[in-house]
């Protein structure tokens, strides 16, 4: 039942996605722009039409927020991988952006890609709050969120000695933590209800998918991963798994999806898919 | 009196910048940020408050937007300068944030500057209508407007044959008039009021300002011009210099201003400091 779901909110917010784009010039960036939409878990457009729907809020009135930030997280991917970030060829089974096209495509694919993701989460289908939302996302994806833990990832690269547990938890707090918490309570804040619960949810979840990501590294198949695996460990970059073994991890990141699913208590049973999305941040091969 | 209206702002907007990341932690990433946001001329925000004034706004309801829009601009200024894109050492009279720093930290600060204009755009400060001008800040940047230009410019380089003055001006609408539209409208997008006279103002002033960067880039003296002049002429680039010739595009660029200056008819007198901007952006020697 929630691959299902997952499955419907994947098409539908590629078909938002699309649309969005739909009557652009046929330029390189532009085409770069589509073919960085495509694909992907779609992890966080699931966290945003399901806090939604805990809300009351209907899913078209959610699905800008959903497809903007899965427009924001592709932004950051394409810029990750360029050759002077993270240098990676390959993501979700393809060519990455300046491989298939060039850097400076690249570099403005991006940019227009985190513009697209703002200029969604302004579409009035999102309601009177939409503003609420639009600060959200750019506290979640700038320099005290996102970018944040990205300056702190170069920043390790050139320490003197590994980071500790507690500095990789600030990092990915940033890095990957941050999309996923304005994710998740998207609905929360259209409906004007105390996001709480939902950020304490996505704090857990957003931990163990990092930790799951470390696991995948070590013991994954890049095959169905669609990247290059066994990066950090070559580059003997700190990483959970490195820092606590791979069981250590393993059993932190069980820890850390109950506590996700208790943090939904109050929510019963109309917050299953958001439990089920917690259980398979663990248990993806991707 | 304009330049000392024009110091004026500068001072006050460099104030709003240096606020905004006043908390933010001490990383090279940040400090990058605040390097980027120190210097230049300050036309966009001066038109933005401006253009607020001419519409009853207070300039500390408006500088919010008038410090958006300038890190808007310092971010593509930071991309564009990478090795990838224009390649340039100098800006401002000083390094480049990539020389003085390095690529992946000159991209992440320009991506977090992005963010930040978004940010400030957001500011309650603005009022009611500041949904209006995020809508408008995007569409102005994103793949309709500032990114369209530079995607144009890129696909130039490759091209067959020189560009046309029609896809230049095409071109160039996108790579600086559409932000300088965003300025000088802003301040009827947050009043409410028609923005179609000033918007006509930006479209000469915009092409104008371009035309007059052309004329720099041939005639203009490094020293003073903080960068490096005569690339597009080495490049074989087309330029309204190359299209025009330089006494041609002298005559085209004061036939624009006072085009620009026309379209403020129903201001009155209200409106000279746009005027006096529109003269100052072809007499200026930086």
């Amino acid at each position: 039942m929630f691959h299902e779901r997952l499955t419907r909110a994947q098409s539908k917010v590629q078909q938002a996605l699309d649309d969005a784009l739909a009557f652009h010039p046929d330029l390189p960036v532009i085409q770069a722009m589509r073919y960085a939409l495509q694909g992907g878990k779609r992890l966080r457009a699931f966290l945003v039409l399901e806090s939604a729907r805990l809300h009351g809020i209907h899913e078209g009135e959610a699905m800008p927020a959903a497809a903007a930030v899965e427009a924001l997280h592709a932004y950051s991917l394409v810029h990750d991988d360029l050759p002077c970030m993270d240098d990676d060829d390959l993501r979700r089974g393809r060519p990455t952006v300046h491989v298939k096209w060039d850097q400076a495509t690249a570099v403005l694919a991006g940019d227009a890609l985190q513009t697209l993701a703002f200029q969604l989460c302004c579409d009035p289908a999102l309601g009177a709050r939409r503003i609420d939302l639009v600060v959200a996302l750019a506290q979640a994806s700038g320099a005290e969120g996102m970018v944040l833990g990205q300056a702190l990832d170069i920043a390790a690269e050139t320490a003197a000695t590994p980071l500790t547990l507690e500095e990789i938890t600030r990092l990915q707090a940033g890095k990957t933590g941050a999309l996923i918490g304005f994710a998740a309570t998207a609905g929360a804040i259209l409906a004007g209800a105390d996001p709480r619960p939902l950020e304490r949810y996505a704090k857990a979840l957003g931990l163990a998918f990092q930790i799951a990501d470390d696991i995948l590294d070590v013991e994954g198949d890049p095959d169905k991963a669609g990247k290059k695996l066994g990066k950090d460990a070559a580059a003997g970059k700190a990483t959970f798994v490195s820092l606590l073994g791979l069981d250590g991890a393993k059993t932190r990141a069980r820890a850390l999806v109950d506590e996700a699913e208790e943090a939904l208590a109050q929510y019963g049973m109309a917050a299953d898919p958001l439990r089920q999305a917690a259980r398979f941040t663990i248990s993806r091969d991707t």
